[in-house]
């Protein structure tokens, strides 16, 4: 079944109006009758679809579901700026896998230059991605996507730990530090994920974070590449704290 | 430091001949001098470059390397043959992450038609693929990309613990299985881990691959894609295992 985020408003009124009812009639050739699942972020209804145009849908709600499928923790990764497309992957991966927010952040190894007259429009393709990959493993919530920010912009006070993804630790065979974070999270705790762009962390870089309370922290033995550590952290989150 | 995977012959001759010459004179444009990592998957050595030629390099060995940073347990993942070239995304991730081997499985929902004259050279790729993966994340071994095979004609009696990724039992809650399984796994168990296409297992699959011994499991409470399946199991079973 599809599922689709709508504003709170729209959802009183059962009324798709946006994008998702070309979406509806269009790309999934959808029916009178079909059910649908809608939420507004904090309430999600199971639906069924009661007329539909190419910009108009409407519905009528069969039940409120209850299930909240996110993570206990809220993951916020700041993943340094990767060449080409590959932010895009791990926004859509990290959706999947139950990350609360993402900071595109611009390190001193990131090779991408921030032109400021396309950063709306990036942040604007990061949200549409974030909120097709929330649609598609079924979350109750969109993750946002903060801003592109350097990393010196960006004030961690908010968050209550602090973990620093940093490849030189697997290779040194730090194998502690991770796990003896993730077994003292507690729910609603609020996590901050940095990770290094593909050329990794600068010397001056890691003196900085870890002065504001970083915890460099090995994923494993293996050394992963960029847009693989945020997988594993979130798969391990979820693997501790939601499987029993 | 780059890593390179030779046969164990050329290791004790301290020669690379094949395309890693190339890749070394011409791509990393490296110096007599520069030091290396070459392994024959039983060895790994730290070498130092001799002479270099576009078609021969040689090298001296500094010291014999003793680090395993292989997975405690042997995953083969059976992938079901996906889309597009998802193969290749997800043997690069699950290569890095671990897996031990690889067997592309044709199942009744993938969209997938095996044309016999293109295998080779379609398996050719995915070794590559591996070959380059586990060179990148300093693995000692190369996963092997055993065959492409229809689900029927795979014999599982090898395998230790037969894991099934089951998207509906995600939906229904099942959050005890998964664990449940790796916390009983033993250094050295042989584990085969089968991940649904796109469309999913079917139920006729479903009812024949729980008679031989599959434990259908679900990954967390969200709906992950099939190519976001095995990052999660493989990071699971890292933090379980070589976490401390």
């Amino acid at each position: 079944m599809q599922k689709y985020f709508i504003s709170k408003d729209k959802l009183n009124q059962c009324i798709i109006d946006t994008d998702d009812a070309f979406h509806i009639s269009t790309v999934m050739r959808s029916k009178i009758g079909d059910e649908i699942l809608v939420s507004d972020e904090e309430r999600c209804v199971l639906a069924k679809i009661t007329s539909i145009a190419k910009d108009k849908v409407t519905f009528e709600i069969i039940e409120e579901l209850k299930a909240n499928n996110e993570l206990p923790v809220k993951v916020t990764i700041f993943q340094g700026y990767p060449k080409g497309d590959k932010l895009e992957e791990i926004i859509k991966h990290s959706t999947e896998l139950g990350a609360f927010a993402f900071v595109p952040t611009i390190m001193k190894r990131s090779l991408f230059k921030l032109d400021p007259k396309k950063k709306e429009s990036k942040l604007e393709r990061f949200r549409k991605i974030a909120k097709e990959a929330s649609e598609q493993s079924f979350r109750l919530i969109i993750p946002k996507v903060i801003d592109i920010l350097n990393l010196k912009e960006i004030d961690f006070k908010e968050y209550d730990k602090l973990i620093l993804c940093y490849e030189e630790s697997s290779k040194t065979g730090d194998l502690v530090n991770f796990k003896g974070i993730v077994k003292s999270l507690k729910k609603d705790d609020r996590v901050a994920v940095l990770i290094g762009p593909e050329g990794g962390i600068d010397e001056a870089e890691l003196k900085y974070l870890e002065s504001i309370g970083f915890i460099a922290c090995g994923l494993g033995p293996r050394i992963l590449r960029t847009e693989t550590a945020a997988s594993y952290v979130l798969s391990s989150i979820s693997y501790e704290m939601e499987l029993k």
